[in-house]
């Protein structure tokens, strides 16, 4: 997904990052168009020499990284040295992802590498985690996880597709719910809550996972360590 | 699957349990050799003139409802006033489920229902949780959540499928890894360690969910209510 900030302070993000990419890395490939930046640097770097080997986020991140000529593997061969992935939402050292519906893989990815690296701009971030919080259930659970999101006091709306009928239908198979609680003052807590809820595949916080953050901007970057 | 105690056993447990459904009811239909029961009493009832709607919680239990003429409806469109389940091993009203790799589903329905009523046979029953604990897991995942459960002290293998090669899939497309903590002290906190971790679509621990143990004997029926 596309969305938020101007694509050159996206691109100075996810240079940045890539840059802290060394030879012989196992790197985790981000899903979103920050994180392409990033993708494609690393593109450049092998076309250039470097010697890494990517796994991928997504469906995504990996069409990319085939394009730019990245060798992949998978989490059953090697674990990533190092994730470079965006975020909708930063707060502290917490995330919202989910936007683009990869984010139980992302997850899986970012949460195995042994640093994260999120890439954002300035309109990504806030002083609390408030942005919905998307959802990816099991399809028969559904109306289930609506209602006990509705107990915890969120709101639950089924992510609707544009290039088909129908809900968007994520690369697991499952459905997406954006989850709106206002504000978020206990992400670990809300966490787990969500996590809690049967038929709830994965959510889209990420509390205590990512390591640095690159906030590109008009005029360079921020990097701020976790 | 079929395991542990006697056919007759498991018969009353069953019956007992299906004789509490009554008229108007809609019914979560377990899955397993002992909730087969349940379900196939339900339906000579529904012969007699019982008129329930079932919401099955797999593949096979919506197949024997089928046969046995129970009527069918879906968490869309309505919500379990009581759900009759099976269970791999039960401790005080906690249970260990997954066997069936339905777990998931079992989850989903037998959360939303009202009641839930558990149908076992002695063998079943324990003093503490220490049965493997199964968790669906994302395909990706399974060597991350492997790694994740060992951190946390188990170990976990990989289900084989018996009548095809390679791995159990389950009805959802996950794969499932047994996961084997010896004894479970404090399954509540267990349980959120493993719904915490990414990729884990659902685990089989059944905490707090139980509403009523039917234990069937050679005998007859201990009812036990929590």
């Amino acid at each position: 997904m596309k969305r938020g900030g101007s694509e050159e302070a996206k691109r100075r993000a996810g240079e940045r990052a890539a840059a802290a990419v060394e030879d012989g890395m196992v790197v985790g490939l981000g899903t979103g168009s920050t994180a392409a930046h990033a993708v494609r640097a690393l593109g450049r770097e092998v076309d250039a020499g470097l010697d890494i080997e990517g796994i991928p986020t997504s469906f995504q991140s990996r069409e990319l990284a085939r394009e730019e000529g990245i060798p992949l593997t998978t989490l059953d061969e090697a674990t990533p040295d190092l994730a470079i992935d965006g975020a909708d939402q930063v707060a502290g050292g917490d995330l919202i992802k989910g936007g683009g519906a990869a984010h139980t893989r992302e997850k899986i990815v970012d949460s195995a590498a042994d640093r994260l690296l999120v890439v954002a701009d300035p309109t990504k971030e806030a002083e609390v985690l408030d942005a919905p919080v998307p959802l990816e259930v099991v399809p028969d659970a559904r109306q289930t996880v609506s209602g006990a999101v509705r107990e915890h006091g969120g709101e639950a709306t089924l992510r609707a597709a544009e290039c088909k009928d129908g809900p968007v239908v994520t690369d697991n198979g499952n459905l997406v719910l954006d989850c709106e609680f206002g504000t978020i003052d206990s992400p670990d807590e809300r966490a787990a809550t969500l996590s809690a809820i049967p038929g709830v595949v994965e959510h889209g916080l990420f509390v205590g996972i990512a390591d640095e953050i690159y906030v590109g901007t008009d005029e360079g970057v921020r990097v701020r360590e976790l």
